[in-house]
């Protein structure tokens, strides 16, 4: 394969191509081919997008349907077949069963543009500028999103200061026995405290970017309640984690708590297509017609691939069960690892299909491993703010058969790097353990 | 139809659903059919995405191939064949005909992402926060590219204070006889301007929201001029009237000038698929390696059609010449119309298939003629700060016949319109005139 | 005389020191003496500040007074007699007179505190950001008041980007022909021009260290329309030319404008103690109890020599016509200066007594005369963005054998720096004209 | 006595004339008498600006003695006789003795233009925006300076939006047990946490407004360490408790801390006279020439009383010994007083002559001791985020019999509020405490 042109032609700024410096041609499911046939288990699943596989064919099956009957590919924010359809399955499907109301705004089909609108929302519903966000929290590259972004990598390429955020620690942050909520209430009660009274919070319950760290369902409680306190919005962005991935098709449902808004993108079309949402409480539609706008907010073909993925897998529990299953499988298999080298300074952490195996920030273990198994047939990535977590995240359609050869796979590359590195493991035979 | 569902589920955002309330189930070409079967003339193209018009059968057919193949549909930066042969049919189509050189970065693929990224790298080659945008300029709505779009209907939505921009005034904008570009010279040669040294300019060379305002090839050659002048990057915003809305592929060929930056989206994947591009001299490309991110960044359907289009319509001049021909056809009929109603205070602008019907600000004669005109079965919408121009923008593709009867319904809603303000036409009757 | 300790000790920030590098030990009236008993005449008056004199002997005998009888020298905003006495003063003085209604704020005592207050005041009233300043104005460098000091020395400075500031061309930016207040008219109308709605204008009637540009009665009228018919407050910074330096006390009287705020300082006190005030409508006082604060608000001695200032000097107009008298001589006599070198470039401007002989941007005539006229023994300094404006700014009690003395020796200078560069002039003996 | 005039014309915004409801005439040392002749002892000082008392009589024969010989009263950045007295004492008293190498800019004669100028200065040298602040710090109310103050009541009066600044957990926010620097330093460490990499750090040893919050020596030193460690400047706002207020002319001397930049101002002058320094380590300066202004930063009668102060009081260690003595006189007192009140939940903390009894921040113990010791002769004010900190700051020289009145009044006050709360003291007779 000759990656010349990308090396000519594109910008340095490229990233993945460098981790992964393979042309691929063709992906089904769980498995992605390059151009000189090889195969790899996918376990990155375009970074969240793909919780269904590529080319899952029954959403496939529906795109060439669709385009067979000429309907709209790009529509604006007019009203379009599809989209109609898609309101119709939002309405079944998701907020029915739940009880639940929110009005729906779609914005331009990427995630940051669904943020954008949120904050905007936000802040003029409170007349306020301020807005809270957390260490290692990630919501997009653009101009407002960027600035509730913690990753300085992303921060500093702006050029500009980004104003307006205040970031707090995330739950865990000082470690398990400091409470990090009692520092927030402790800056909002007091009116000294130098933090400008927030419109909104604007939180991850899982930081996929940020190293798969995980809020206790009681962190998020508190957080609701110091919400509801001190008069701010609470958003919950369910891009990276919602649209099952941590189990439910909201990752906040077992918290027990109501966003105020939700932003989704991602999995949300299903197919990989571009496509983004922001759910907001009814009574906090305070939009002016026209006032938020974008060329693409009407990706009509995501709105086919969107409709049928929440008629397929989410119109009962099945699904649920299936992922919960699943995660007891990864949960199981890295925890084994983890105690087959108590030297290595590794954990898990995670919930759902969304599970770290963290290594010290100090060395590059996980960056390595990731390596090595690309060398041997997984597409893995790391997240966190050294690179040090290696970031599981599967397809939730992944065969079982797949998924543990992919985890043979890790299991095999944490071996060799440690063994380079001079660990070894506590139990011989990785065969040996029940799984 | 039944549109209630829209009223009942969406955001009150929602703009064009309520200027064309009617819902969408088929396209083809430059025709829009709804859930009555009802056809439209579309003369608004996705608002400048659809210049090669709906479902094009030789970009569906890719598609579907495509899909037949199970090649990447998400692809995030990873090398892939589609991105591939995308970046050839550039170099091959669009560059080396030109003898440019450019490195390519994929953003999100909404336009404003695009502008984002531009602004960011600008910021960083410079060191300098400030980016002179102009009055009426639109470039999106996400935190940066808001900052440098004029309209306050999109700024008041930001809920916080846009910043590290200066406006300056858009060729024209004080009337025929006041040079603009001299204050803009003024207010950079004078160190006590207040006008703080900026990093870029950013321009569109016709602004299409902003009521399609023409620059004359001579103001922007001084723009260029004065970017050297006082080292700042000269970003041309083709978003809208590039990829062949005004004659040639770039919008900014004719002026002679050679930008530092370019960015595209809309119609650049032809098919009405999200995608976006920027274009940087090679040596401005100081990007570090995943500084500016993206999930969707890697849209493979788009980067199919984005080649057949290249491939099929700018392989050579032809589609250039054809475009100026119907360019001629369009602003013959509009200055016979103007020419029809002299007590009207009608004029036309324009450049390409971008033509702007002038009324005036004080009433609301442009957005009756939209409305009369959707009855008559023609899709069309208006621009400008008081919605006082109508902006024809049909397919570049667009048969002559369909687009004669398009101007045939503007020309008939014009006329009633004004007929019911009390204008009457100085030519009795239109069809006498030679088209 | 020795200046290395200021050499050594002092940071390189320091400028006047080194235009006029001799230590000063005395000065009375329009005299300045320095260590070695050489003699000056001040044509500079402390940039605007000592517009009665050096140690005018009414005001210091007062001093001593208050201090024999141990008067409260530091007051921060408590009630003292002195205080009260300046609130009296103030009211029969000015406001009475006048038949106006000006509520008082005392800020910290430097010109910035109080552009400061004006501007936060401005902002919460509107509950708007931006506000409109003017090419050239200066208002004070600390972070409020440089956001709208337009000059680049300053403003790069910061070190932050300085935001929610407009500028907009004063009155001749342009040049005689265009007129500047059309262009703020068209953007202020114009929804798409970019312009946020600001809350307020700041704007000197003559911009002192702008280059002694002076706004026409007209344009301030014009300003006036517009800040009503756009809802902005007026603020009208008289700190370097209020107080008596254009003829009246205020320098707005003769253009019949009546700003919503304005703000004195430097000659406030009379004596060259720092004091600074702010005046507001009585409807626009919504300031909270100590929302503005600062150490030195109640600087007493500065007080008591304020109400001797307005008591001695503005009780009648009798100062005011006297000032007027000085005008016709300083302004005939630099006229005549200008007609004398017709080739030179020269020009005047000003309006009571500041006036600016402008030389061309291009050389550094203005700075030579300046530097020659030190060794002469006049004490002038230069202004503009160019430094190329000489500014006469002698006290308004001069006596008029020193003014002529002091314009003799600019006449002298301007002559010699003019020959050195080979300019000749037009009437050969200066001592033949009336004066 | 009449206030009304102050209440008619004064604006809204005043503060302290409400908690002191009379008109001061006159002052000693630290008597103040009111215009009916009523004589006050001053535990305020003018917030930390009368260290020495009011009208001290050494000062007072040396301005008189100025004015006199017609010295520059007002001197912009003009070399003085005067100024260079001060220039010389400077380095006398308080550098050689130290073996400090600091340069020194004159400002603005306010604290908040000497920390406008060093914020300024910090943000050049490193090239970055962002400051670092902490909870509860005040550093003034113009732009820059209220960005990195923590109060609420001052941030909301701005009208825009604060940025560049980031507030951390002051010594002691979280309570005993949290180690507030480990937070600090967890945020400096991880790139991840959102924080902006900061041009500097801004502290003040001891908190006065902030609630009398007292750093230790402990947590500066390990601030010190920070600062080097991530490259920022550490600067020492000592304008409050500069001057000796807290032993040393320093506030930090103990800490073995040496900051990069140093604000003074309040006492400096010694006479309540407005003057403001900052000290920057040489290198440190790279102002360019006349880069920062100020019409008031030479007032020459504020350095006659400044330089008469250092010799007075500093030229030995007489002073901070003396200082010392009365901190244990106060102290012990106050601590006497809380423990007679086991139940009141008081408590003592402060370092030097700056003390604060800290009541309940639930009720209005602090505001109600205040105001009954003002009707018994106690000029005393509260501090803290709920001004819940009744703050004693007499003027270091009080006389020790004064001093006793003082705490007397305060005792009693103390006994009065709590009897009226149903509290009573522990130990029935305060008089036989051994004093």
């Amino acid at each position: 394969m000759d990656l010349k042109i990308f090396d000519r032609m594109e910008s340095e700024v490229r990233g993945y191509v460098r981790s992964f410096p393979v042309i691929f041609k063709q992906a089904r499911g769980s498995i992605l081919i390059d151009e000189d046939d090889k195969q790899y288990i996918d376990f990155f699943s375009g970074a969240g997008t793909l919780n269904y596989g590529h080319n899952n064919p029954v959403f496939k099956k529906k795109v060439i349907e669709y385009l067979d009957t000429d309907g709209l590919i790009h529509g604006l924010d007019m009203a379009t077949t599809a989209k109609k359809h898609f309101l119709e399955t939002v309405d079944r499907v998701l907020l029915k069963p739940r009880d639940w109301k929110y009005t729906l705004q779609f914005t331009g089909p990427t995630g940051t543009n669904a943020v954008e609108a949120a904050l905007k929302l936000a802040r003029q519903i409170k007349g306020r500028q301020n807005i809270i966000s957390f260490t290692h929290g990630f919501h997009g590259v653009s101009g407002g999103s960027l600035a509730v972004t913690a990753n300085s990598k992303f921060r500093n390429a702006a050029g500009v200061s980004l104003a307006n955020t205040t970031f707090m620690p995330f739950d865990g942050y000082m470690g398990p026995d400091i409470n990090t909520m009692a520092y927030l209430e402790r800056m909002l009660d007091d009116p000294s405290s130098g933090l400008d009274h927030p419109a909104a919070v604007i939180v991850e319950t899982v930081q996929g970017e940020g190293g798969v760290n995980v809020a206790t369902w009681r962190w998020l409680k508190e957080l609701e309640r110091l919400c509801k306190k001190h008069d701010m919005l609470l958003i919950v962005d369910d891009i990276q984690v919602g649209c099952g991935r941590t189990g439910n098709f909201f990752s906040f449902e077992s918290a027990g708590i109501q966003p105020d808004i939700i932003t989704l993108s991602k999995s949300l079309s299903g197919f990989g297509l571009p496509m983004s949402l922001v759910l907001m409480k009814p009574e906090l539609d305070i939009w002016k017609p026209g006032a938020h706008s974008g060329t693409f907010r009407g990706n009509n073909l995501a709105f086919v691939t969107a409709s049928q993925a929440l008629e397929t897998y989410w119109s009962d529990g099945a699904f649920s069960e299936e992922i919960q299953r699943k995660e007891g499988l990864v949960r199981d298999w890295l925890e084994n690892l983890v105690h087959s080298y108590p030297m290595a300074g590794l954990s898990v952490r995670g919930r759902g299909l969304i599970q770290g195996l963290i290594t010290s920030a100090d060395d590059d273990v996980a960056a390595q491993v990731a390596k090595k198994a690309f060398g041997y047939g997984l597409v893995i990535e790391t997240s966190g703010a050294h690179d040090e977590v290696l970031k599981v995240l599967p397809a939730l359609t992944i065969e079982d058969d797949l998924l543990s050869r992919g985890l043979e796979i890790i299991e095999r590359s944490v071996a060799e790097v440690l063994a380079e590195k001079g660990v070894s493991a506590h139990v011989l035979k990785f065969g040996g353990r029940a799984r």
